[in-house]
Formats: C-alpha cells, structure tokens, sequence
C-alpha cells in the first residue's frame, strides 16, 4: 500500500481536503484509522518564509468556515468578525487554517463520512477520539501543507483546549497560543451537562443506536433538546435576563398552555430547530465525549512532568470572560498559575461583559484588541 | 347539586383526602374544577384554640409525605430531618399540615386523577395551573379543618413561592411566613431549563400528546432527560466537584464509549431512573410550567399596590443559599429590600454553603436552628 497525500478542492462544501491514504492515525484508544481526511479552509497568503501561518481551533459546534461565508448555513463563518482583511485576526498578514476537526461533520472523517475500509458509513463504529486525538490530525495537516513552526494555535472552549494540547504534544511546532475560555480540565458539572444532552440524543427513537443516515432519518428532537441544553451553558443569567427576562412571545398574556408563551422559550426552541440543519447527531456525541474526557491538570501541574515540556519559548495569552459560568475565570486562572510558577511567558486577560461563555464569539471590542495586539506584537519580534 | 366537603383516609396512599364535591375552583385562567381533592398528611395535634397550624408547601418534585416514611418510595419523607418529634420543625409542639398541590400526582386533583366531571383521567385535559390555584387549593383545607388562622406557611423552592403567595392573598389568615431559596419571579435561566425539560418529555414518542396511562405507557426516557437536567441546577458546581470531581464509575480507565464513565454520569442516570419510578410526566409539565407564570414583582415593588397589602402583622424569615445558583440570594433580597422599605418585620438570612439550591432538603444545620428559632421565639410571644 502506497502512503499518499492528496489536497484537492470540494465545490460542494467549498473548502480544501486533505486526504490521507494508507496513513495510519492511531487514536489514544489505541485504535488505528488508516484512511482519513481533513476538511479545511485558508484564507490569506502563507509568506515566504512560512512565519505567519496560524491554525485557528474551532469550538463543539464549529467548523472550517471561520470566515467568510458558511456554504451550508448560507450565513457569515463563525468568527468573520474576528477574522478577515483589516479584521483583528487579519488576513492581509497571516495566512490562517482552520480544519474541521476529527470526528466533526463537516468533511473530515468522523461518523457521517465513509469509512474508507469497509465503504460504509462510520456511524457508531467511528471510534472514540480525544483532543489528543483532533490535534494529531491536524498536525499531519500542517507537516502535508510543509510548514514547520505555526506562527499561532488558537482558539476558544474546544478550541483552546486543542490550543493547550498543541503547546504540549508539539510545543516545537508553534510560537504563540491564544486560548480563550478554556481550562485544564472538563468538570463535573460540564460533563454533566454533556451526559444529558447525549442522553436526550440516544433516547430519541430515530437515533436507532446510530444507523440513521441509511435509514434517512435523524434523530432530529433529540438533538435539538441536547442543543437547548447546551445554549443555556453558552450564555449567563444576566444576559437571558437583559435579553429576554419576562417577555412574551407574539402575545399580550400568557396563554395557560405549553406553547412557547415566553420569548426565552421561543428562543431556545430556534436554536434547537436550527441546529438540526447543519449539525450530525452521532458527531455531537463524539466531540462532546471528547472534551469530557480532556484533562491535562497532570501535565499542567507542579509535577516533575510540566518542566520537561519545551515550551519555554511559547507566548500564552489565556482569555477569560467575568460571566462564564461553564469555563470560569478560576479554571482559566488555573493555567497562568503553572505557567507563572515555571516562569513561562503568559498573559492573562479577564475581560467584563456578562455575554457569558459566548462572548468569545459575540462584539467583544475588548478582545479583538487584546488579540490583535498580542499577534502583531508578537509577529514584530521575529520579524 | 349539594356542597359538600368529605374527609376521609385513603389506606394505600397512607394519608388524608379531603373531597370538595360541587365546589367550584375557579383558576387563574377563568376555567373551573367543580370537584377537586386534596390529598394531605399532618402531624402532631391541633390545640384547643387552634392556634399552632403549620402548613408546609412542598417543593416541584415533593409531596404530601414531609415526615416519616413516604409509603411510595418505601424512604424517610423528604423534610423528616426537620419535621417529627423534637425535629426543628417540632411535632411535639405544633400541628403540620402538609398537602400535595393542585396539579400534584401523589393523589391531589392533577393530571393523573379522574376528572369527576367526565370519569375519564384528566391527562392534557387538565387545566393549566398557577401558583395563585395551588395556595386558593390550600385555603379551602385549610377552612374545611376549621383552622381561621395559620401559625405559619413554610416552603422552599416551589414551596416558597407558594408561602410568598398566601401572604398576598390571605395574608389574614397568616402569623409567620419562613421562605426559603424563592424569588418574587421565575428567572429568564429558570423558565429556559424547565423549557427543554418540558421538550424532552414531550418529545418522547410515549408521551404521546399527554396520553399515555390508558396507553399503560410512561414517556420515561423523556421524564428522566427533564429531571437530570434540572437535577443540575438544584446542585451546585462546587458541590458536584466534591463530589464526583472526574472521578470514574467501577473502572480503572475510560472505556473510550458513551456507557457512565465518570460517576458523574451514572449519578444523573439513576436521578433520572428513580425519579420516573415515583413522578407523573404530566405533573412535570403542570407543575414547572406553574412556577414559570410565578410573577409577584408587580405586587411586591415600591407600587400603590404593596402598601394596601394587610401584610403588617406577618413575620417574614427569607433564607437563602450562597452557592444557589438557580434561586441566588440577590433574587430573595429583592423580597426582603421591599418590606424593609414598607417597615414589614423580615428577618433575612444568607446561609454559607456549598450545597446549592438543593441545600434546603439536606443536612444544614444552621437552617435547623435559624427555623426553630424563629418560630419558637413568635410562638412563645403569642402564647
């Protein structure tokens, strides 16, 4: 069998893929994928020296379309704001990658694509994956695209903890991290969260132990139940409150019914609704089985273990919001405390807002400042 | 039609029913019940002049079993550390009534019992309730045993919302109020869980638009996602990481799978399991949408309406919980800043715990001694 890298274009899904042929992904359960491909997105110019390449790591529901516009969901990229010509991250300087992760569903191999050996559909026999995992991939993307050290990992929630993981099974490869709203660990209470939304998923009697997609169903009320749950997590009391409070829906009293008689509620059930459109069942149930099991508290600790990883060299900025409820400030604060103990190079932002976990992907004029000073500080130094 | 109010003991459910026949309810939403029952416990006795009655409401998921064993679930009931002989709550020295409330299923007029009327179970036929139904329920017991003047009204959660309540619309009925972990309203957050409680349960294919106890069928799997979820928010983050930190279920190792790795995960499962065991999905929906309605904001603000409330009389005791997230002490201060500012007599205590909203249920023992003693030093000043 002849190992090959292939890179073509898909005009469907309107991004690039990596495909992988006869490359062996052995997964941290020690399952071996032998055929996988990586769905990605670039956008900028990658420079002569290859200094100014950034991967941007997308959150739980994320995809490669970080900018520009969604060609599925026919909207803006999830951070078009954040990223783009002149835009904090900007791609007039940095040539930006952002790959759909392993497990995901937006053309990387994960549960609703081919399983190159057997020609069926993973669904539930795609194998369990980790951070560890996604970041593995996405190195064997970045040694196909023939670039040594990235300028930058970055990313938000599940993206910073693929950032973190970077800094510690590739430390040599990257410069900076950007991690925001993140932590060392999932907790109790974030894993719980996840528990029921998977819960709700596999109780949905289209779910079928997750052969759908040949029966052409989905368990589509499962999910969006699993998404309210979740949406409730991505926001904070105070901006439901601001947001919606008491306010009726498309009604002057209450109805004394179970109709959506509460703007929040009609809310959610949108969010819910529209969740289904664009994302797969079964893969919701891997990622967020992924983050539950992410725990790097044993390398980030004051173990004989933190001083042997070389990341000495590494630029950390470590962003948290005041209203996060899901990665708290203390779990953020929890990583500057090991990186400060070891005399590593970090900085550390909390920023005010009460957009709650969200507002990392919300009008935070603040962060946008905080990062595009930290990349183009940081980009002036080496070059 | 002849009125008539007829009390008796029911031998399986080891408790009262009171039966009021041709006795109109008349509901918040203008729909009456003609017949209704309320299924109660007390404990301890009445005194000769009437003048040591304790109603305690329960709370969402309670009943009517606050002391000794609860005859359906084969357990101590779910206050027995605070009600009994020499128990905080003494039944040595006061008489406690405690009722199921209307919409109830542990044998109050609710979803799961006969509609009189038609002879069929009620099921979705039964009429949305309010909070302001469930105390004008109570009040009708309360006059069948003759009592014109409650020592007190005690709740927590639900339950508190119900005490909030009678003190608006019988507040000359009332000598004490004790509050525990309320709000003047439900919370935008709050509405918003209960929402994708209520989607999970009628989701599930056998609920079957409310119909399924002639089905001999229960929407379990939705009614356990529905308690899981809220059962997160009764707790709080802390006290989960206490807990159950990551620790894992019966094994070494992850299984890289979505069985219960974490303990976590199989605590919630069985929350979810045995709730279904002894709760009405139907209540669920009842009940939950109840306290979503609950709004007494516009009676207890700094309006024209407060100071016409015959409210100078009562005591209030408000308690909360510093680590309740779901009833936070700044939504029950609201309650103790308006009848400060109408010269009302409040006591207001925050409790330091890492408990949550759960904390009222469990074992506090400063709780015991802040109930106890507010209501021994008003007992003693009357008698």
């Amino acid at each position: 069998m002849n190992k090959s890298i292939n890179i073509f274009k898909n005009f469907e899904l309107q991004c690039l893929i990596a495909e992988f042929s006869n490359i062996s992904l052995k997964l941290d359960s020690s399952i071996k994928i032998n055929n996988f491909k990586i769905a990605y997105k670039t956008f900028g110019t990658l420079d002569a020296n290859k200094s100014n390449a950034i991967l941007i790591c997308h959150a739980l529901t994320g995809d490669q379309y970080v900018s520009g516009i969604n060609p599925i969901t026919k909207k803006d990229g999830w951070w078009s704001r954040m990223v783009g010509p002149n835009k904090p991250i900007d791609t007039n300087k940095y040539f930006i990658i952002c790959p759909n992760v392993l497990g995901g569903c937006s053309g990387t191999t994960g549960p609703k694509e081919i399983n190159m050996e057997t020609n069926l559909i993973f669904e539930r026999k795609f194998p369990s994956i980790t951070i560890k995992d996604m970041v593995k991939a996405q190195n064997y993307l970045i040694e196909a695209l023939s670039i040594k050290k990235l300028f930058a990992v970055v990313g938000g929630s599940m993206g910073a903890m693929q950032a973190l993981q970077w800094s510690i099974d590739f430390p040599e490869k990257i410069n900076n991290i950007i991690h925001i709203a993140g932590a060392l660990k999932h907790s109790a209470q974030n894993i719980a969260f996840h528990e029921v939304g998977r819960q709700a998923i596999m109780n949905d009697i289209n779910w079928n132990m997750g052969s759908y997609i040949k029966k052409n169903t989905i368990p589509e009320k499962g999910l969006a139940v699993a998404r309210m749950i979740a949406h409730i997590t991505y926001l904070s009391d105070d901006a439901m409150h601001r947001k919606f409070g008491r306010k009726l829906q498309s009604r002057d009293i209450i109805s004394f019914g179970f109709d959506a008689d509460f703007q929040i509620e009609s809310y959610l059930r949108y969010q819910g609704r529209s969740f289904v459109d664009r994302f797969d069942a079964n893969s919701y149930l891997y990622l967020t089985r992924a983050m539950d099991y992410f725990e790097v508290g044993k390398k980030f600790s004051n173990s004989i273990e933190f001083p042997k990883m070389k990341n000495q060299h590494i630029n950390y900025l470590i962003v948290s919001f005041t209203s996060d409820w899901l990665f708290p400030t203390l779990q953020n604060k929890e990583i500057v405390k090991i990186l400060n103990y070891f005399n590593r190079n970090v900085s550390f932002t909390e920023i005010e807002t009460d957009k709650g976990h969200d507002s990392f992907l919300l009008d935070e004029p603040e962060l946008d400042e905080i990062i595009n000073g930290f990349l183009n500080s940081n980009f002036n130094k080496i070059n």
